[in-house]
């Protein structure tokens, strides 16, 4: 039997708030067993980059990347942000390594084509070498990855981080039982979008297209469940789409191949 | 016999010069065998807080770390200077992991007490943990130590590189048949500072005793010479004090225990 690794990915929102991120802290802290945390940082690279007089261009929701940009996401991302949870992660007697893609290789990526927006130096993962996270894992040490990677000839290039985390949990499922917990700003996916009581508990990919026919689920949730559910066909135990201050993996909604979650 | 190991240390003037650093990657990464770098940072460090507006303060020759500019450093020498460097050694084949002394909680050290100075945000190191360093080590990676390190109790602190990288080479001296090459802008320790030529090839305690009382040595290089030697003392088999561009192990001063260096 596969030993369990619980992966939990949080935006910039969560990182940047004291309140709620002396909450993911601690709550990711009490997780048992083996764990990986995925990290974005997009507000605070958005207010560095003000800062330093660098304007921020976002197109369909992402950042566009040149150089300028590219520097202030590699401070941002590997250092402040990566480097103040590391520290603080310690301090809740976590041995908590912060890492990037570049780092032992571990995520590797090629510039995105440029079809009709060229989004600068943004990376599409070509792989996620597990190797090393394995190590690390099995040594009871607990990864902390940044949003970047590179692309094996000298590069950085900025990866969105929920795309680092379904990557990782796909690449680690050969190893380990993953559950993939997408912390965000909402208690799960909503039946009804203005009530958060409104959480449903499990989907699979036949309800998803129920939900989906129904006009239940649409707009931005749709893509986020297509990637979970890609997860778990790849391999990924189950995806739990949940609140930042709700990572015991008890609460928000489980994306997995059957009702049968335990 | 111990495996050998080289630890070499960068300051900021060459990791910022594009020149220099290819030359140094390309040298560094030639060197045999298991290896870790140190870099500074603190010219670019310097620099990101003049684009922020935050003003820089030396007293001694040392940055005053307060809130602001632990940010910065935060940034600098853990994200911007660490990732980049990894990354260019990834494209020449070598495993670099970029890692602060927070990270899998490698070197702990405490805030320094204010004295006749406040330095602010400034750790004196406690202890290098070297198990996580040699595992990486033996597993092929190279790791590349950025001048940061950690309380234990949240907080990321502003450490000297050259202190960095004797604590880190004395610690794993009791693993490691240790060369530490110290890198900088003068081909070596100089029997005449304006003469390039006349570099003491080895300095032992005795020889130093000599040379500072016939004044061959002075000034700023007796604290860096004290320091290689308190090195050597603590079981570090060579320290090489050399020029940036002549890491390979066989130019430079030696200091040493004794005359028969191999």
């Amino acid at each position: 039997m596969k030993e369990k690794l619980t992966i939990v990915k949080v935006g910039g929102a969560v990182v940047e708030d004291d309140v709620q991120l002396t909450q993911l802290l601690h709550d990711f802290s009490a997780i048992p067993g083996r764990k990986l945390l995925v990290h974005g940082g997009g507000r605070k690279a958005t207010k560095t980059a003000e800062r330093l007089g660098i304007e921020t261009h976002m197109v369909n929701g992402r950042r566009i990347t040149d150089a300028a940009m590219l520097e202030v996401v590699t401070m941002v991302y590997g250092g402040l942000v990566n480097k103040t949870l590391v520290a603080r992660l310690q301090s809740h007697d976590i041995n908590a390594i912060g890492l990037t893609g570049a780092d032992a290789g571990i995520v590797l990526s090629h510039r995105r084509p440029v079809v009709d927006v060229d989004y600068g130096f943004v990376g599409d993962v070509d792989n996620v070498s597990s190797k090393t996270l394995t190590q690390l894992i099995e040594a009871g040490i607990t990864p902390v990855l940044a949003p970047l990677t590179h692309d094996g000839e000298g590069h950085i290039l900025n990866t969105n981080a929920d795309t680092i985390a379904s990557e990782t949990a796909k690449a680690l499922a050969i190893q380990y039982d993953v559950t993939l917990i997408f912390a965000f700003e909402k208690p799960g996916v909503l039946a009804s979008p203005d009530d958060d009581s409104s959480v449903i508990p499990v989907i699979t990919r036949s309800l998803f297209k129920q939900y989906q026919e129904d006009g239940t689920i649409s707009g931005g949730m749709l893509p986020k469940i297509e990637n979970a559910l890609a997860a778990v066909d790849a391999g990924v135990s189950r995806v739990i789409i949940t609140k930042s201050d709700a990572i015991d993996g008890h609460h928000g909604t489980v994306i997995s191949s059957n009702h049968t979650t335990t």
